[in-house]
């Protein structure tokens, strides 16, 4: 938790907050925040700055809050992933969500075993849990929106076309031979299979989409691994577009 | 696992291999590989190719092999990496071995517990294993070396300077102002810090031997994002000096 997280509840008035539950426990236990702190804060969608803790005891803590600064600029990439198990799921959620990206699509692929989608770890609240820990660890605000595609076929044809408009288009395919290039990117929709891959159908309808499939090269990665490993090879492109996220 | 990773004390002949304890549960159990398979083999520190399964039972599996390709080329990227909790550290050297590396010197930091270097994952074995594990995820052969640096200055004053020699030097740090850049490399000597980073006197004492500190960008990762992130945000720069791991 490099940055306390506040939600619209925990004020008390315009620029105080009281926090309780996990984040206090936090404090306490692994922070050992102490009356006349300063930490990084910032609000749930909103602001970041400084919270200047007042008071603090094993109930609750007191804080007084500056939130100034923008949250970091979002990275223009729209993720697509095959839904994961669900014990990779939860890291898989927060390391995409600490390297900033802001729409995630968890769709159905002939690999995914169908109980997968019956999982607790997919309810919106698990979920959204996944999204505060990528945001507490990143110093960012900005909650990515998660949506479910549990039917293959109807999310290709009825939707895709909607999500990936006006963005660069890459199913990453390890058995691809194209590579993936440096040219300079505006935004990017990139769409990764399940551990084994997409099947030859699959990537021929994301192909159907304007899709090239490339390869990031001859190794063969976890889903978990390709994730951060993917983003944070396009993430060059967008910089070469000078859509820096080094601002 | 993607590759079948032959051990020499599998041969029972010049082409004849068999495989018996975890290797064959896998077989048995994961791939349900039958008499007659054609699987990708690979031998340890060797060469790639096909394994046809001849026989296959709960006790062993005996395949005839043609091992005739290389595996594939390393990545020019020594890692210095701040020891790691040790539940961390088994993932992060099979993403480490997956994605190239080849030599990884785990060193110790002001932020690195000292308890950690009395973990059971720190011993030949272990390491090992994990090793092991990452090159059959990434159907390679090529295992890399594990130092332990269990002393900062000793290492960094008497041993940093030859690792890195003809290698551009980087450590990755959070608060660095200097961003990534985008500029041909040969081979990259690359320190990544612990959970909270180096300490100044340590970011100090890595630029008097040369090593430029830079930040991935605003948001903080865990150091596990962060050597997937930053080993393949560093790819893009060796590609571009077409010492391609896409051949």
């Amino acid at each position: 938790m490099n940055l306390l997280l506040l939600h619209p509840d925990d004020f008390i008035s315009a620029d105080h907050v009281q926090i309780r539950g996990r984040r206090l426990r936090h404090l306490n236990t692994v922070i050992n925040a102490n009356a006349g702190d300063c930490l990084i804060a910032g609000l749930l969608n909103g602001k970041i700055g400084k919270a200047h803790l007042l008071t603090i005891n094993s109930d609750v803590a007191e804080l007084r809050i500056e939130l100034t600064e923008p949250p970091p600029t979002p990275l223009p990439i729209k993720l697509i992933l095959a839904l994961p198990r669900p014990k990779m799921l939860r890291r898989i959620l927060q390391a995409a969500t600490s390297l900033g990206i802001k729409e995630i699509h968890l769709i159905a692929s002939w690999r995914v075993e169908k109980s997968y989608w019956q999982s607790p770890f997919l309810e919106a609240e698990k979920t959204r849990e996944q999204l505060i820990l990528g945001l507490e660890q990143s110093i960012d605000t900005q909650l990515p929106d998660i949506h479910l595609h549990p039917r293959f076929k109807p999310f290709v044809e009825d939707e895709l076309d909607t999500i990936a408009a006006h963005s660069t288009r890459i199913v990453a395919h390890p058995r691809a031979t194209e590579a993936i290039g440096t040219a300079p990117l505006n935004a990017l929709t990139l769409a990764i299979g399940p551990e084994g891959g997409f099947i030859p159908y699959e990537i021929e309808k994301f192909a159907e989409f304007g899709f090239v499939a490339a390869s990031l090269g001859p190794r063969i990665l976890t889903v978990e691994v390709a994730v951060s490993s993917l983003i944070s090879r396009f993430a060059v492109n967008l910089e070469n577009d000078d859509r820096s996220t080094h601002n």
